[in-house]
């Protein structure tokens, strides 16, 4: 058996709002036997449909919802998992099932300390990867975009040109320098802990760059000359480094070109390549990804891959364990720069691992490929039970006969009472027909704004979440 | 020639107030022919009293004074590196040398972001070891006590039971949780960024126990129960992580150690030792340091070189190069546990390298060894002059024939107008006879104040400085 712990980056890093659905992601990972901690209880609906996917009768997997603390259950509260009385029900879900000698790995979405601590707790430290690593704080050394820009120059793995700052003073210097020999006249500031491109905001002098499909939620058009510069950052520098909290990265901006990811898993004995695929952004916003990565030259597919190998090398080096994603960018010359690393259970592991080869198992002929979106802010879906429902209406919903076909990816909780459900979900698809027929019929049945009434910064639409940890 | 950087940590990660003078211990460092860098004018007494020691020409060194910056000149702005008029200047005495092809090396007293531009503003990067990383900020990775948890764990060095923490309710329940398990109801509370034991907080629990000896500049004595925890972390949170800034690193307290060190180089091809010494702290302040390291047994010599060479290794594997020091206490069972790395040009470099190695040349016969004092904060020397004259008059000043007697390491410039001045000062010694005489013939001349009129917390007796990066 193994134990599966449902969370996200620790709340004292960066507290993001609530977290209860897209955790549930988890239920893609489970296998029969398989103990799965939630920060709250299962989405019940969700749960069997997920496992009518995957094939684990319900009856053979074990969830536990963590005590809620200073979140309630929107968020795990890391202290949660070692308290008193969850231990006390831990160690009898365990006992239950042939006690701790018999899990073969904890498995966490995020390499949090309290993790290391609910392991060790269980006298089962040495089955989760890392753990003394992770018990000591390093989860936060492996995913911050600071410390990716050093390890990545350490290693000779290519990134844009840029810098690391540390005081606003220092932003505003970087900045200039990098407009002056920036070829676009724009930059992109990064905080140092987000993701999805929610952190990120492009700076641009030329109010005619062509932006949209970039990863950055926000856009900053500078007014000329150094006042424009030092205007922005009188504005951002608190946003930019939560309140002084963390480094910022500086880059210049590389126009038209495509984000592409690779992802290894590092264990103690080397690390693996697990997959690559593409990242779409519409409107600035994460919009769709695909695996596997399709329509790149073989010398940018080896580029991707070598690069992101160093980069496995180097995280697994200095003691990260686990799955790692390497994001990088292919420039218009075909060339391959790496942007950051996101060294936890990605966005897109579910995706390839469980959805593209477990479920519909795309290498099979005839070959097929997986598509996630987004649910666009500019669609109104009340709740899950309507997706599905449509989805049976217009024949789209996944049929394992053809293997194409729409799977939510997870639940659809509405984060206010009446507001639209967020969340993302697969289309499975022929790469020779492609996914925008499938994608377009759904947009039909619940699109209810036009794109252009949602503010790519500010989501005047309806609001809207991202999904990464 | 060699361009060597007299600076400090970045004032964006570590505001120092005034680092003139411990910064001039660059001079020991000095070989003919190199550029120093320094923020201030050089004390032209203690250049010329430096220069006499190592014998070289002063005539043979160019020492560029940094433009002010927003520290004036007490602290190197790491902006003026590059400031159009200081690059010029720099490249106008570099090609009086023989222009950037003649430069073999960039040393920095610390690895800043600012002295990567500064030598790829020369095109000399690839002179300065480790200028990729540290150009994006690398330096930081290497010297954050938070950090050098998680990669020492990871490495499987030993570090005493302790957590890393990234909020007041983290340090409560670690501090708890420290507390139940320690055997001697007290545990340290360190800053992420300090250095000498200035960043460190003793909190026990039994006001007897005996805490002199420790390198924790503050001490606080915690009232019984989860109040006093809370207390004290409602005080001190704002303290300990720089008003949430950093991690904070909590340790139970080893009583009764003895604080050791052992430094390596980390260079692109491997890392090696180059010395082990001792840390003596008295009234919780570090007091001196001896070099060689001596009074160890063979086992504990073998665990602290294995131990430190692993660190090294470790550090080298990230990105870090150039010289670092692995921070150990020996424990009263004789046990070798590891408290931290700085990788920077530590407080002990030039002592052996420079002072004990070339000067002295400790492993001649007969054999020497050296201490670094500090003067005590009970002591009042006005000025550098009347130092050196009370070691003439007192035949302790440093004797070439007899390989023994008092160097000065560092500029006496008093903090303040009227302020005692503050410094560091080798006694080179037979190990057969010791220190202590020169020393106590020196406290004859110089206290003025009885020991215990100092708080060791506070500095009430006079305002005291910690010298290291």
């Amino acid at each position: 058996m193994r134990i599966l712990v449902g969370n996200h980056i620790d709340p004292s890093i960066r507290e993001r709002g609530d977290m209860r659905a897209w955790t549930q992601r988890l239920f893609w990972f489970a296998r029969p036997g398989d103990l799965l901690v939630l920060c709250c209880e299962p989405d019940e609906a969700f749960l069997d449909y997920a496992l009518a996917h995957t094939g684990v009768p319900r009856s053979k997997l074990t969830i536990l919802a963590a005590p809620a603390g200073a979140w309630d259950d929107r968020l795990l509260d890391p202290a949660s998992l070692t308290s008193p009385a969850f231990l006390k029900t831990a160690r009898a879900a365990l006992d239950a099932a042939g006690g701790p000698g018999a899990v073969s790995e904890v498995f966490a979405l995020w390499p949090s300390a309290s993790v290391a601590r609910f392991a060790a707790a269980l006298d089962i430290a040495h089955r989760f990867p890392g753990a003394a690593f992770f018990a000591q704080g390093g989860g936060e050394i492996g995913n911050n975009k600071a410390n990716f820009r050093a390890l990545a120059a350490a290693a000779g793995v290519p990134i844009l040109p840029g810098r690391v700052c540390r005081s606003h003073a220092e932003a505003i210097d970087a900045t200039r320098e990098l407009l002056e020999t920036s070829g676009s006249g724009a930059v992109v500031v990064k905080q140092a802990h987000n993701g999805a491109g929610v952190g990120n905001q492009l700076l641009v002098r030329d109010p005619q760059l062509a932006v949209d499909h970039v990863g950055a939620r926000h856009l900053h058009h500078l007014t000329p000359g150094e006042t424009g510069i030092a205007a922005y950052w009188e504005q951002r520098w608190a946003w930019a480094s939560g309140d002084g909290r963390w480094p910022v990265v500086i880059e210049t901006f590389a126009p038209g070109a495509d984000a592409v990811y690779s992802e290894y898993y590092a264990a103690a004995t080397g690390t693996w390549p697990t997959e690559m695929g593409r990242l779409l952004y519409v409107g600035r916003r994460l919009s769709h990804q695909v695996v596997p990565l399709d329509e790149v030259s073989d010398p940018v597919r080896t580029a991707l891959l070598d690069g992101g190998t160093r980069l496995a090398e180097t995280y697994r080096a200095f003691g990260y364990r686990g799955h790692l994603s390497a994001d990088a960018l292919v420039l218009s010359d075909q060339s391959v720069v790496f942007t950051e690393v996101n060294a936890q259970v990605s966005g897109s592991l579910h995706i390839y691992q469980q959805v593209a080869r477990r479920v519909v198992d795309v290498a099979a002929a005839p070959r097929r490929q997986v598509v996630e979106y987004h649910v666009p802010p500019s669609w109104m879906v009340p709740d899950f039970a309507t997706f599905l429902a449509a989805l049976d209406e217009t024949g789209l919903a996944y049929d394992p006969h053809t293997r194409t076909g729409v799977i939510v990816s997870m639940p659809a909780i509405p984060l206010a009472p009446g507001a639209p459900a967020q969340f993302v979900f697969c289309i499975a698809y022929d790469p020779a027909t492609g996914y925008d027929h499938a994608f377009a019929r759904l947009g039909e049945r619940f699109q209810t704004l036009p794109a252009t009434a949602v503010d790519a910064s500010e989501h005047v639409g309806y609001a809207a979440v991202s999904f990464s940890s």
